[in-house]
């Protein structure tokens, strides 16, 4: 039977390093970004349209009650929202029955709950996360400390609210993972070493 | 350089047990309860007195504020929890110095923050907590499912409350350590076979 390890992470802590480094020592396939490509195919709808839905999902969509009536809303969006999930569920599915593998991030935890993955969590100290954004920093960008927590902070809400919408459970509660990993101070090669010997 | 692990751990979830066969596993000292032998011996207080100190601590020992003035109170029971913390502190850095070793509880991993030791945490959902709590009870004793809830919730609420009093840090908040393992539907032996090989 096919070992499936899903990460959950903070921004910034750097989950999918770690992910993208225990697939690579443990010989496991390793997808995070690539499953919006797989989306896109699956539902025709362009990458960055899929990449919005994911982002924005679901603040922006529902009906709003003003007085007794409904406002009018444009539907189409939301139905386009539960297309991306429900294509994202398939691939998922389909990645998990194909091999062993790793799956960080869009709910892959919660999707293959009937295979009991192993369910991790990474995440770090808001100064640590920091330092980690800026050393990734695009050249020329110059953000401060105050202006990177701001980003961290919103990419964490976006994707708590993504993950609580579809999943019922809380983003980031301990309970919903097998273990928690935080990689405050800590060399993630090294912490990979570690970890890899708990799988192989 | 001794290795030092501590271990918070949710009550009912395993943690001691954990983290007495990682010690045996490991060949590393292990201490829990009979910390509170020590801090008797330290301060002449009864090893009854010292439970009690602890367990109870620090909910009972502030000075109460009515109107403008405060209510007399007696300041020997906080004189008292002030020495037995001071006792905890000393054994614990002794044990800590003296050999490699896995503390459990006492605020372990605030004493010794010093030394970087690998702080882990255990828990586990409510469900599994009330089954392993069942199984280990004493012959005679027949408590219901809200009844075991009652006492868990009690318990973990005390060690809160005791943490958050000497740390100023929060009990159980992922931040506060290395590792966070939920053992809900785990063989704790099992565990311990894949954790040792972290520490190995």
């Amino acid at each position: 039977m096919n070992k499936i390890i899903t990460i959950g992470r903070e921004f910034g802590s750097g989950g999918r390093e770690l992910g993208r480094r225990l697939a690579r020592e443990l010989g496991f396939d390793y997808y995070d970004k690539q499953i919006l490509s797989e989306i896109a195919k699956h539902t025709s709808l362009s990458e960055e349209y899929v990449q919005q839905v994911v982002e924005n999902q679901p603040r922006q969509l529902f009906p709003i009650t003003v007085g007794r009536s409904f406002m009018y809303v444009d539907t189409q969006p939301l139905q386009q929202a539960s297309a991306v999930f429900q294509a994202q569920q398939e691939i998922i599915r389909e990645m998990a029955e194909r091999s062993s593998c790793i799956i960080v991030g869009r709910c892959a935890d919660y999707i293959l709950r009937d295979m009991k993955p192993f369910r991790i969590f990474v995440y770090a100290d808001m100064q640590s996360r920091i330092n980690r954004c800026r050393s990734r920093a695009a050249e020329g960008e110059h953000m401060t400390d105050k202006e990177y927590k701001q980003q961290i902070t919103g990419m964490d809400k976006s994707r708590a609210r993504y993950y609580d919408f579809y999943t019922d459970m809380k983003w980031g509660d301990k309970l919903n993972y097998e273990l928690c990993i935080n990689t405050t101070n800590q060399d993630i090669p090294t912490l990979v070493g570690f970890l890899a010997r708990i799988f192989k």
